[in-house]
C-alpha cells in the first residue's frame, strides 16, 4: 500500500521524455559550440565547504544559499559556477597552464522564492578565460563571439549582443566631475530600458544631479563617446578597449547586425572592470538578457594571493529552455522518441526480432525491441504515442522470406525489405528530420 | 589578501583537465549505448523531500544520507537513481508509454566514511525498463546486452557478465527444505568468490546446515541446475527464465564468451526477484562487480498503488573511472587538449590571427586563439604543455604570402600551407588519434 505521495520539491525543473531530450540537444549543443574555441569542461562538486563558498561574502546570494551541518562540516550547494571556478583555479593553479579555458554547465542552488518561471535547481553553462598577472583585450572581443556561435547552433537568429566598457563608464563621471555618485548614476542607468527618457530624466532631477550632466547622461549615446575623447585617462582607456574589441568582432565572425554598444549598460556593480555583454532576444525585449557577463580584474582574491584577470559569461540553461518552451520556440520537428525504429515481433518465438534489433543497432540505428504479449493494434499506438518515426514488423511470412515490414509510423507508407535497406532507410530519414536546430523562430 | 585556503571536501572527485575530458568520454559512451538501444534520457532534481526518499526506508542507506531542514522543509540529496526513477514514474505514469525505457546518469551522494577509492559524490550510470503490470522476460535478456556494448564501446575487452535467477535459487532452497533459513545462506553464498571451498564448507556446518544440504549447495553449479528440474514449480520458473535469457543472449549480440551462470550469484537480498547481473574484470577480480542489476517486481510499491515490475543496471562511474586510472588502462592516445590547432600571432594586430581561428572553427576544427603578448618559446611551451596537436602561426610573412605556418607538436614538422589545407591536415590527424577507445587493456 503506498506510504508516500509522490511529488517533486517546487521550483525544481523535471521534465517529460520529449522535452528532456530537447533540453539535452540545447546543452550538446552549447558543449560542441564551447568547446570549439578551445574551452576545456570542467566539473566540480555541488557540494563545498560553506566557508569556501561564501568567502566572497554577498548579501542577497547568502540569503539564498542552501546551507547545513553534517558532523563537524559546514556545508553548502554551490549558487553559481563563478565560485567554485575560483576554487578550482586557486586550488590546482600549479597544474594548470593560464590563459585557463573552461567551460562548466552545472547545476546551481537559490532559495528563491518559488514562482513561476524561477527555479531553485537551474543549469548554467559558463564559459571563462582566466589569465595569470594579465590577460589581452582580445579575450574581451572573443567572448562576445562564444555568444553568438552559441545562439546561431541553437537555431536563434533574431538576438543582439549589447557592449559596453565599466572603465570607459566610471572615466564618464570622472569627467562630469561626479564618481562620487557613480553608484548611484549607475543604479539608475541599469533601469534605463524600462523607463522612458521622460522617467530617467525626472529620477536624474530628484538625484541632485546637476541638469547639465542629467543632460549628457542621457545624451550618452554610442556616437556621442567621441565627444569626451582626450579628457580623462580611464575614459580615453575604455574608448581604446572599447574599439579593439568591436574591431576585433566580425574578424571573430560576428556580423555587424549582431552586436551594438550601449554606453548605459551596467552588468552589476562592483565585479566587473572592463567590458561587459547582455544579450537580448529581439523579439522578446521583456525577457532581459538571456547570457551576461563581463571583464573581471581579480577571480580569486579571496582564496590566493595572485591576480587572476579574467572573462566570462553564463548561460542560464533552465530559464532560457523554461521560456523558449513557453513561447513554443523549440522546433517540433526534431525527433523526440526515445528510438528511430520499434521492432514489433509477430511470433512467440522473438529470436528473429532480437537479431533484427541488433543488427539495426550495428548499423546505427537506435533500435528498441517490443517484447511484450499485446494486440498489434496496442503496440503501433505505443509507437504512435512515443513519436517513434517507423516500426520494424517480424511475422512468419517476413521471416520466411528474410525481410522486415518496414512502416513509416508518419506517412502510413510500409513495405517489406531486406534488413540492410531498411536501416538505410530509417537512418535517412531520421537524419533528414534532425538537420533543423533546437530554437525555431516564429514568423512575427 | 585571502582569506580561506581554498579546498575541495574529502570524498569528492575533481578532476584536472585531460582526466576531466577521458571522464566525459565514457560518459558520452555511455550516453550513446544506452540511448542505441532505445532508453530515453532523464534528468531529476538532485534534492528532493526526505520523505520522499526515505519512503523506502532503509538501513545503512538511511545514516549515509545527506539530509538537512530548509524552512519548512525536510531535504535530502539522492543516494541514488532507482528511488528518483520510482517516484518520478508514480508521478508522471499517466504522462508515459510503458514498458518506460529510460537512463540517467547524475550524481548522488552518500556520507561514506572517506577512503581511498570511496567517494561521497559519485556519478551513477543506470537504465531500467520499467513494465505497467508485467514485463517479458526478453527484457531480462536484452540489458546484459547493454552491458555488454557498453563495456566493449569502452575498449573493455576482458571482463564477463555473471547470470542468475533468484526464482531458481528460492525454489532450490525450497527443494532442500532449507526456505526459512534461505537469508542466512543467501548471505553465506553470497561470499563464495571469497572464500575457498573449505571454508564455505565449514561455515555451513557451523550454521547447522545438514551435511546433505551443504553438499548440494555447494556442487550448485550450471550443470547441476537439470537434476533439479520438475521438483518445484518455482525452481523450474526459474531454470525456464534463465534458459529464455541465456538462449536470447547470443541474439542480442552479446558471445558465449562474455557471460556465464552462476547459480551462487545474490545481489542483495529483498529487492530482486528474478534475474541478476554482476560484472567483472577478468584480469582484476578483486575490484568486485563493476556494473550490476537486476529484475524487481515492486518499483514503487511505496508511491503508488500500480504494480510496476522492472530490470535494471548501474554502472558506479566515479568508481570505475577512478579504478582504471589507478590501473593505467586510460588510453594516453587520445586528445586531452582542449582544443586541436592553437592559433599563434607574431604580430601586434591580431586581426589575421583572428580571422584564421574563425575560419579554422567554422571548418570544424577546435581552435584557440592564443592572444597573449609573450615570447614565441613561451607560447609554444604553452602548447606543449596542453599537448595541443598542432600549432598554427601567423607573421608578416605568412600574413603577406596568404598562408599559414603550421606546426605538428607531435613531430615537429612545420610547413607553410593554405588555411583550408591546414584545416584538413588537422581534422584528419585528430581523428586518426581519437579512433581509439577510451580504456586500452594491458597485456598481462
Amino acid at each position: 500500500m503506498p506510504i508516500v505521495k509522490p511529488r517533486t520539491l517546487s521550483g525544481f525543473m523535471e521534465l517529460l521524455p520529449p522535452e528532456q531530450i530537447q533540453f539535452e540537444r540545447m546543452a550538446q549543443v552549447l558543449r560542441e559550440t564551447y568547446a570549439s574555441f578551445g574551452f576545456t569542461p570542467l566539473d566540480t562538486p555541488l557540494l563545498e565547504a560553506a566557508d569556501i563558498l561564501l568567502a566572497k561574502g554577498g548579501g542577497e546570494t547568502e540569503k539564498q544559499i542552501y546551507r547545513f551541518t553534517r558532523g563537524d562540516s559546514e556545508l553548502a550547494l554551490r549558487f553559481d559556477l563563478t565560485v567554485p571556478l575560483a576554487k578550482y583555479v586557486a586550488l590546482h593553479c600549479g597544474e594548470l597552464s593560464f590563459p585557463f579555458r573552461r567551460y562548466q554547465i552545472g547545476k546551481v542552488y537559490r532559495g528563491e522564492r518559488a514562482q513561476r518561471g524561477r527555479y531553485r535547481e537551474l543549469y548554467q553553462a559558463d564559459v571563462d578565460i582566466v589569465g595569470d598577472g594579465r590577460l589581452d583585450i582580445a579575450a574581451e572581443a572573443e567572448i562576445p563571439a562564444v555568444i553568438y556561435y552559441a545562439f546561431t547552433a541553437l537555431g536563434l537568429r533574431r538576438f543582439r549582443i549589447k557592449i559596453n566598457n565599466r572603465k570607459l563608464l566610471n572615466g564618464f563621471f570622472e569627467i562630469l566631475g561626479l564618481s562620487e555618485r557613480a553608484g548611484d548614476l549607475m543604479r539608475l542607468l541599469d533601469k534605463r530600458d524600462k523607463l522612458d527618457a521622460a522617467a530617467l530624466s525626472g529620477l536624474l532631477r530628484v538625484s541632485d544631479i546637476p541638469e547639465k550632466a542629467a543632460f549628457e547622461i542621457l545624451s550618452l549615446t554610442p556616437a556621442a563617446l567621441e565627444r569626451y575623447a582626450g579628457k580623462n585617462a580611464l575614459f580615453d582607456e575604455g574608448l581604446t578597449e572599447l574599439r579593439t574589441v568591436t574591431r576585433y568582432l566580425p574578424e571573430f565572425g560576428v556580423p555587424e547586425t549582431h552586436f551594438m554598444i550601449d554606453p548605459a549598460l551596467i552588468r552589476g556593480l562592483d565585479y566587473y572592470t572592463g567590458t561587459v555583454y547582455e544579450t537580448s532576444m529581439l523579439d522578446y525585449p521583456e525577457i532581459g538578457s538571456i547570457c551576461s557577463g563581463g571583464r573581471y580584474d581579480d577571480l580569486a582574491g579571496y582564496y590566493i594571493d595572485k591576480k587572476l584577470p579574467g572573462v566570462g559569461i553564463s548561460i542560464g540553461l533552465t530559464r532560457l529552455f523554461y521560456i523558449l518552451n513557453e513561447q513554443g520556440l523549440l522546433s517540433d520537428e526534431l525527433v523526440t522518441a526515445p528510438c528511430d525504429a520499434l521492432i514489433l515481433p509477430m511470433t512467440d518465438d522473438l529470436s528473429a526480432a532480437i537479431r533484427a534489433a541488433t543488427l539495426l543497432r550495428e548499423r546505427g540505428v537506435r533500435a528498441a525491441l517490443y517484447s511484450e504479449d499485446k494486440k498489434f493494434k496496442a503496440k503501433l499506438s505505443y509507437a504512435d504515442k512515443l513519436k517513434i518515426p517507423f516500426a520494424v514488423i517480424l511475422g512468419e511470412d517476413e521471416i520466411r522470406q528474410g525481410v522486415v515490414a518496414l512502416k513509416n509510423l508518419e506517412t502510413g507508407e510500409q513495405c517489406n525489405l531486406p534488413i540492410e535497406t531498411a536501416a538505410e532507410i530509417i537512418l535517412t530519414e531520421v537524419k533528414r528530420r534532425n538537420t533543423g536546430s533546437v530554437i525555431k523562430e516564429k514568423k512575427l
